[in-house]
């Protein structure tokens, strides 16, 4: 069946919402009849571009994918290769994060925390992008020490982890506490793990993203004053 | 109404199979209904224990609770205070994970992941235990420092942050892939992180400990070895 260019633009609308959703309440929580009723849809209209739940969860796996491609992947590639897109890469999820792009959090972390232990295709996709987010960290890191910016005994699956590490618990600490201070925390800890296994040319080209951390962390500061404002206000 | 020694026991085997399920299906997941039939109970039997859904699930956060106390925080606390309980503090956790005390990984990242959209008792409960972890890494590098084990200049919210970072990582990846070699990743970076913060006293004293985490890694890699093997005899 073609779809029309209507039908495109509703596929994604719906999309949007189910993203959303998912975010909060999880992936198996998003059912056609909860996103008809939000969407003030009939599940028949739904149905018509999901044919089942599990097909609905895929392309919003999918619709999320490309949310961290456009946000955080294509940016990060698009600096100079090596450590440069290693810093860039973790900056713009963190940034993605503290925009709230999701209202649950980062859709990935909370799709591995649902379905770690749940078999089948929605788990295989969410552990092949999870692969593949960490083997581009892995990449940059060995781009590094081929360019000479990380020290030649840098291992770069050990440098990914860690700088994943860092987002990721951010990322659960933000959402449980509501503190923007994790993401000051959590971009310290990139510098510094950076910093760490950088050569003298890798810290220099570190250093213009010194400032970048500087007005962040004043950012995320200013917002948590300005909610404890709101709180000593009500 | 006082509760016979039968009684007791019977309200602690429930709670071993409580923790068990909230570890891989949730805290919500834990309905009176699913704990009856899992453990060929009654529903009034299992009332008679836990008067409602909340009380249930604060009672197995409790238990989990008594767990993490018994096998990471006193164990780690045993130790000198500053770097060693530091380091005995993330060791006895990581060792916990390896040996899949909890079927679904780590009870308290799974509830965060769980509740941390879902206002409650439920929710703060967890919040304040993991506020109280937190805590517990953050004085630990304070002792650190004001013996002379870690640098004056280490700062011990981001210090906890980081070394809590590579735990809960660890957890969420071995889970997602089955891949013990991420307790190995986590191992390395809680000591370089370590290391990197610490005084030439400091670091005397985690000499000891790199035994251990050599073990620990050909422990882990031994595992994952015979998994493949495994794989390869059916």
């Amino acid at each position: 069946m073609p779809q029309t260019t209507r039908g495109l633009a509703t596929r994604q609308g719906i999309l949007e919402v189910a993203t959303a959703i998912a975010s909060v309440e999880g992936l198996e929580g998003l059912t056609l009849g909860r996103l008809a009723t939000d969407l003030s849809m009939s599940k028949s209209g739904l149905f018509a571009h999901f044919g089942s739940k599990e097909d609905l969860q895929l392309a919003t796996i999918e619709h999320a994918r490309q949310i961290y491609v456009d946000q955080v992947i294509l940016p990060g590639l698009a600096d100079a290769p090596g450590i440069a897109t290693l810093y860039r890469l973790c900056d713009r999820y963190l940034a993605l994060m503290e925009q709230r792009a999701f209202p649950g959090g980062c859709f990935f972390a909370a799709a591995m925390a649902e379905f770690d232990a749940r078999p089948g295709v929605v788990r295989d996709t969410i552990a092949m992008l999870q692969r593949q987010w960490l083997d581009l960290l892995e990449r940059a890191a060995r781009d590094g020490v081929r360019l000479g910016e990380l020290n030649r005994g840098v291992d770069s699956v050990q440098l990914g982890f860690e700088l994943e590490a860092a987002m990721l618990s951010a990322n659960w600490y933000f959402h449980l506490y509501s503190d923007a201070r994790f993401f000051v925390l959590s971009r310290a800890a990139v510098q510094r793990t950076l910093r760490a296994a950088a050569t003298s040319k890798g810290r220099r080209m570190l250093e213009g993203t010194e400032e970048v951390v500087r007005q962040g962390a004043e950012r995320a500061l200013l917002r948590v004053r300005r909610a404890a404002q709101g709180r000593t206000d009500r």
